[in-house]
């Protein structure tokens, strides 16, 4: 009877043959039809119809890596309660992240927010457009992590200082100042940009709420590329409606997909993309970097080598 | 009598001031009605209607000072008939123009000129969307100067090694090869971004023609903010329609402003923005830093102290 790796993804055959090599008595799987769930001892991803067969009374499941570095969907408290480990794909994403969020800032500090708009109607218009130079920019990103850190690093090479926020405050490289998420309405009313990276926990749950958008600019934007609960979304669409805040980039929503009727995807003033800011080019070959160390590990003793998550903390 | 410059726009009280500190007998003027036109000894900006009445027998224009680096629209065989001398603008430019392009680059690999699209639709697609590292695309920069270069600098912090084209193929530092103009089509082939920096002169007319656009991968995309008429407009149309490019970004055409009707307007595969590329936050401050200057030249001697155009090539 040999133990099954169940995966949520297929990969290529270069990377099926490594899988097979540090553990050959393992079966790589994608196809659930016959599946034996209680012969599953690992996932690659997790999907929620897997919950119920896979945790069954007699399972064999210990360790689940995740696809994504956010884990908020997954039932953390059901595997701490079962001694299922957990590790996420924290830090392949960055520079895709990166790279999405300073498209949309410099997108904005440029006017094509506007333009796009414009354009729909036909409409030659540089009026109206407040051009800015982005090193000029007040910018605070809420989340120091990988992630923070490698736009921090990008946004320096423009000329910007960021402000980070971060659980407790602490100093990180690249951010000018730094304060804890409790300190986070201090540097609200002064910010021109406010940059959501943080994952989603019982801290993060609806943080951005009607307060929140009350206390930045009226020139402000907000953007999210972090977990859409994080927002009081009926909150930001009326600030939104009402010029409370000037623009939002929202790559992440409270319900996703986004559904076709809801209000955000008319507004001119925000701009929609469909959780892709974390896609990663040759995803295959960097998740996998991960997750060979973690197999080698597990295959050894038990234990993973990176990217545990805790249980407890969600990240 | 005294003599008048005549001001395409305003500028704030300090520079009218600081322009009398230099030249107390000089008149600033903004507006034409009563003007003596024949006192107009300097220009600031141009307009088309003023030649008539300025270059009259009797007048006295030594100089015109352009608020734009391109002067492609100004008649400059008049002004070399008439020993009328040019300065241009150029350099003030650079990094809004860099930024500029950066915001186009990264709105397309990161999947935004495609999510445009699919808003209006009201349509959540991240499947269609084919996401690339700005650092692994081949780019090249056709035009190596102020604003070439600064582009390339800022290009460099993503990985990019650009190609430059410039007349003679002269190495420029920031660039990984350079070639000449002549040599232009070696490169079309591979390249994933071709963008269009050069001033319109006789040799970029209708650069960009239905062989350049053939020439080009499939999958390229092509970014002009230099010259609308560098480009065979019904070439690039077609180009984009049949798809034998991917996408274009345009933000000069050979006519602005761009019709209501014109097709490119409603091409899914075309961001249009209206002639911004250049518009510089701080223009006043940073332009008077070259008018001054050669402001207190021109008192001195009646020569220009940088900035000037060559009346022959037009740049």
């Amino acid at each position: 009877m040999s133990a099954i790796i169940l995966s949520e993804h297929d990969f290529r055959q270069e990377f099926r043959e490594k899988i097979h090599a540090i553990a050959p008595d393992y079966q790589f799987v994608t196809d659930t039809q016959n599946l034996d769930w209680s012969q599953v001892i690992l996932t690659i991803g997790w999907s929620s119809e897997w919950e119920k067969p896979l945790l069954a009374e007699n399972h064999h499941l210990r360790w689940v890596q995740a696809l994504s570095a956010g884990v908020d969907t997954l039932p953390l408290n059901t595997f701490a309660n079962q001694n299922i480990q957990l590790s996420n794909a924290s830090g392949i994403h960055a520079q895709a992240i990166a790279e999405h969020v300073l498209a949309a800032l410099l997108m904005d500090t440029r006017g094509f927010t506007q333009a796009v708009v414009n354009q729909r109607q036909h409409r030659w218009d540089a009026e109206t457009i407040d051009f800015r130079y982005l090193g000029e920019q007040e910018i605070v990103i809420v989340g120091t992590g990988h992630i923070g850190q490698q736009l921090a690093r990008l946004l320096q090479y423009f000329g910007v200082a960021p402000i980070g926020i971060n659980t407790d405050g602490h100093p990180v490289a690249g951010f000018s100042q730094t304060y804890s998420l409790q300190q986070l309405q201090q540097v609200v009313p002064t910010a021109d940009y406010i940059i959501n990276i943080l994952p989603l926990t019982k801290q993060t749950y609806h943080l951005y709420d009607e307060a929140f958008f009350q206390q930045m600019k009226k020139s402000g934007a907000f953007i999210n590329v972090g977990r859409g609960p994080s927002v009081v979304t009926s909150a930001l669409v009326t600030a939104l409606q009402t010029g409370a805040i000037r623009q939002a980039m929202l790559d992440v929503f409270e319900e996703e997909p986004l559904p076709a009727h809801h209000p955000l995807w008319s507004l001119a003033n925000c701009v929609i993309t469909p959780h892709v800011s974390g896609v990663v080019p040759h995803f295959q070959k960097v998740f996998m970097e991960i997750f060979l160390d973690n197999l080698q590990q597990f295959v050894t003793d038990g234990q993973l080598a990176r990217n545990q998550v805790s249980l407890r903390d969600g990240y």
